[in-house]
């Protein structure tokens, strides 16, 4: 490191971890409470309650655990299924690869469709597999809603209505880590039996906390479930947060973040205005990246991710090279390309507690990061997107309510 | 306000109070200690011993005030000077003019030079004015380092050198409040008598802390100085800062945050990378105000500002607008013009805890603005900022030592 020590803020725009606002900041800085104590209570119910409106579910119930978000996937696996079980995942990305991963190490057979990491889940795909199983031996549908490693979003409440029109009973399943409170979710509409999330995305929190949603019917299956859990189970939570506890120590600090980023994204910006704003911030960095003559990894325009934008390398540059070259001059970290697109695809995080100002900062950084690499492209992104941003009025809470 | 909460940081963005870094707020952020007490010395003498090197003085004494620049004013007034006594100020801004008041307030007589607000002192005047004070009735000479309502740093080198030629013993007193620890700043090699500086600009502090920095000679006039004084009394101060006490209570966790920023830009950083940080920012945001087609108000390049750039606006617009649609609509504070230049100028603050991309989110937020508020100007500030940015290396601790 001959580098300056830097000055200024680091720009964080991988895709998650997420910048984390000072309020959230300043309100995990308390001392930690009795986690039995009356204090308590309150503070779980206010989570578990705001997160049911972040899920969009009135009939789900929601459990918090304190983990990354690998163990929610954990969770959703071993409270709903029973080895041997048949699964069908779809190979959208590296994190669809992961998951696929897990659900073997318990014993799921997996039926993985295969996928060329630049389209989402094909619903006519999910739908021609259910029929083709008439017995019904597919227990369950795992889906990536937001593909982090690809910038590709696929559409769940389409994959819901494949299933119905399958007429089948599986469970839906479905990881939103890198899309909830960012891209539109919707549990009970989509017809979800378990949600999937964790908190270092669209939430602002550091990582640490993970959650389920789960549906009567996801309930009702777990309690045949033979996986065996001690740690995930939902049962042993039931019962301690129907009153604000739970069963062992909860990260309680994580959840004083929790509960300021459930006040700022519910109760003051407003779910429907944050994701307006992410709409918005990805549109100009994709107006951007087509200015420069570069080349989105995802093919199809309805699965555009808002959260995120993986941007291919013209053949024959290395994106490590890139990011290094970013990192380094412009203090700025962006995500690398993972397994199969490792090498070939860099990602701009464009999701969390984020402004215009600071996405054209990002933008520039890439800009010209570029320049100084020595990658081939075209001047002119920067320019695109503000242009964008200037002739776009930002949404306001009044417009929102009004629309 | 209609508008949506903002989400992701503001950008603060007038010339100070400047973005306090994290690592500020975090080392403010402990229990307040006894100043009486013994873990106390320690963190007096780290700030009075830092400030030194900050002021670049061996000879100089620097006193500590719980109080905002202002006070650091006054202070360095009622500790040198007697009632009637005679002192030459010039007419560079906003901040020159209040001195005269306050200087005017204590009953000195001021000669006060006019200035045009886009030229900073100019030396020969300072040299004819005290040649023809031949009985040497003028006893101080008072300047303003960097005047942030203009964006115009005089060149006290050459101040002093004036002072020198016309052989003339008056004190030499320099406001450094918006240039400390931004743009390069000598107080023993210029013979400076007292420098006045604050917390909140360059040393990246909420307001709250104020400085002198008196040389022996000031210290000398200071035991004759007949204006009353108790809180400003450098004479109280001398025997308990020698031991890292103060006579009164000090404001002791913006000492803790003192110390950090001390530790920042004096031991990481380094003062000459700070220096040249600050030139290469204010250099990109003079190529995006021309590429503009906008006029800088400073007009002597030697003079430039290197902590922040006022702008004029094209005849007809009024700078309030402009600053109103770039605070609603991208989350930025610029500054305002002040007294004379009200309504005619805006000004870019870069400077304190400032980086490549936090300043291209702002010039991108002044390009946007413009375009917003119908302001005429041509585009393609943005791109000659990052045009320049990209040939231009970051100076790194290594260059900067074998420069």
């Amino acid at each position: 490191m001959n580098q300056t020590p830097p000055a200024g803020r680091h720009f964080l725009q991988i895709p998650g971890p997420t910048n984390v606002p000072d309020r959230v900041l300043r309100a995990m800085d308390y001392p930690t409470i009795d986690h039995r104590g009356p204090a308590f209570a309150g503070l779980g119910r206010a989570c578990l309650d705001g997160m049911k409106t972040i899920f969009q579910t009135t009939a789900g119930r929601v459990f918090i655990f304190p983990s990354s978000g690998t163990g929610a996937w954990e969770a959703a696996i071993v409270n709903t299924l029973s080895p041997g079980d048949r699964v069908l995942m779809f190979e959208t990305g590296h994190f669809a690869a992961l998951w696929r991963k897990i659900a073997t190490q318990f014993g799921l057979v997996v039926d993985f469709v295969p996928g060329d990491w630049r389209h989402g889940i094909d619903p006519a795909a999910v739908e021609s597999k259910l029929r083709a199983d008439a017995t019904h031996a597919i227990r369950a549908v795992f889906c990536v809603h937001n593909e982090t490693s690809t910038g590709v979003t696929s559409r769940i409440g389409e994959v819901r209505r494949a299933m119905d029109a399958a007429g089948h009973p599986a469970l839906l399943l479905v990881d939103t880590i890198s899309s909830l409170a960012s891209i539109d979710y919707r549990h009970d509409e989509w017809g979800v039996d378990v949600t999937i999330a964790g908190s270092q995305k669209g939430l602002m929190l550091p990582p640490g906390l993970s959650f389920n949603c789960a549906s009567p019917k996801a309930l009702t299956a777990s309690k045949t479930a033979k996986l065996p859990k001690a740690f995930w189970s939902w049962e042993e939570m039931i019962a301690p947060n129907d009153t604000g506890y739970f069963p062992y120590t909860p990260a309680t600090n994580l959840l004083y973040g929790l509960r300021e980023s459930i006040q700022m994204l519910v109760h003051e910006e407003g779910l429907e205005n944050v994701f307006k704003r992410h709409d918005r911030h990805a549109e100009a960095a994709r107006r951007a990246v087509r200015a420069w003559g570069l080349e989105l990894l995802c093919l199809e325009p309805r699965e555009y991710s808002s959260a995120l934008t993986a941007v291919l390398m013209p053949e024959g540059y290395a994106e490590a090279d890139l990011r290094q070259v970013i990192l380094q001059s412009f203090d700025m970290s962006l995500g690398a390309g993972l397994s199969k697109v490792a090498g070939k695809v860099f990602r701009i995080g464009h999701l969390g507690d984020f402004n215009d100002l600071t996405l054209m900062g990002t933008l520039c950084g890439v800009e010209m990061g570029l320049a100084k690499a020595g990658i081939p492209f075209r001047k002119g992104g920067v320019d695109a997107a503000m242009e964008y941003l200037t002739a776009e009025p930002r949404p306001t809470a009044k417009q929102a309510k009004a629309a």
